[in-house]
């Protein structure tokens, strides 16, 4: 197995969006249960994208979905929200060992994102929490939404490589499966965090995937070539 | 004018095409004049897009343009090329002001290649010349080539930006001609040495461009957001 670039899934698996944005609503939104909103808010974030994905209507990109989710969120709540809070997902903070793992990465292979972010999303993402991208990959250059198997493979074909040549890694089994029946390799990393204290999806690897990592840094190790 | 991304020409502005492919084609066909066969080679860039741009043949990435032209300017010097020669473009080495001016840039801005090269073919220089974009805009994205004003107003499109809040940076006036014409700022730096000794062209400002800058470093601190 000769992998040339690793791409990744970022929501959860690069970083803590719950805490994050609740963080965002809490200075925007004062006596709204803040981790409450956070968690409806990303609720919305897959029912939005399947009608898209069942081509009931075309490519949005996630930030006017983001928009579109938080407003509907917002009536739940019995609150009105500033469009300007739809950049929060622009302010999310990396798991601690998100930005070496990746800079130890970077240096023997390509890393790029491969999320349902837009490339504008995941650039000032990048920029806010110091994530070392070689180029911005995923939904926008394909037009669509994982787990469509076009995701992974325009991300691919992007960097002129074979899916076989391209790990996928995320914290979400299913996007694994995904990722492994477009031909890529794939790599979990548990985040037990990512849903709070209750968390009860994705706790571990559901099967063999390539590589089995405790964190990114654990990743860094076991992708790395060994000197010659 | 608040510029809030910088997109940048690649080839002769960011990296010395010339002496890098001819230090690659010197070591792969021995016998032949390098330098020649690099401004030759180079020389089959525009005539290949123009077929494209008209309309005349879908979008193909440079890559593949580059590959074809290397075999036809390699029967020109009467000698045989290997393919992978076409990789010398994904080795070019950076003007000397360019790494310390865009790392600079990058501090305020989001900075990243307005090319018609491929994102491939972009991340791949990118790793070999040290040069830290935030992510890789131009052509492909597009399907297009410049000066087409898809390729700047695709470019803008993707970072959700307006036209006049980004700025193109080239060496060459025409390339800032077109970028003008679809509503970007723009910014010039001459590149005395692109051409070799006798360079005719793009040797000053043709214009009132936005910004006239002597380097990169230059062009850092004349677009830097005054400290409040």
């Amino acid at each position: 197995m000769t992998i040339r670039a690793l791409v990744f899934d970022v929501f959860g698996t690069c970083v803590d969006w719950r805490r994050s944005v609740a963080r965002e609503v809490a200075a925007v939104l004062p006596g709204v249960d803040a981790t409450a909103f956070a968690t409806a808010w990303r609720a919305e974030y897959d029912p939005a994208m399947a009608r898209i994905r069942d081509g009931g209507r075309g490519y949005v990109p996630l930030d006017d979905l983001h928009r579109e989710n938080l407003h509907k969120v917002a009536a739940d709540f019995g609150v009105t929200a500033p469009d300007t809070l739809s950049a929060a997902w622009e302010r999310l903070d990396p798991w601690p060992d998100v930005v070496a793992g990746l800079t130890t990465l970077k240096t023997h292979h390509i890393i790029a994102p491969c999320s349902n972010g837009s490339i504008a999303l995941m650039t000032r993402l990048a920029k806010h929490a110091g994530l070392p991208w070689d180029c911005i990959l995923g939904a926008e250059i394909a037009q669509d939404y994982k787990p469509k198997p076009a995701v992974y493979l325009a991300s691919c074909a992007a960097l002129r490589l074979s899916p076989h040549e391209v790990m996928m890694v995320a914290a979400h089994n299913d996007d694994l499966h995904a990722a492994r029946r477009a031909g890529l390799a794939t790599g979990f990393v548990p985040r037990l965090a990512e849903h709070g204290p209750g968390q009860t999806s994705d706790l571990t690897a559901e099967t063999d995937w390539d590589v089995i990592a405790r964190d990114f840094t654990d990743l860094a190790r076991r992708v790395t070539p060994e000197a010659p």
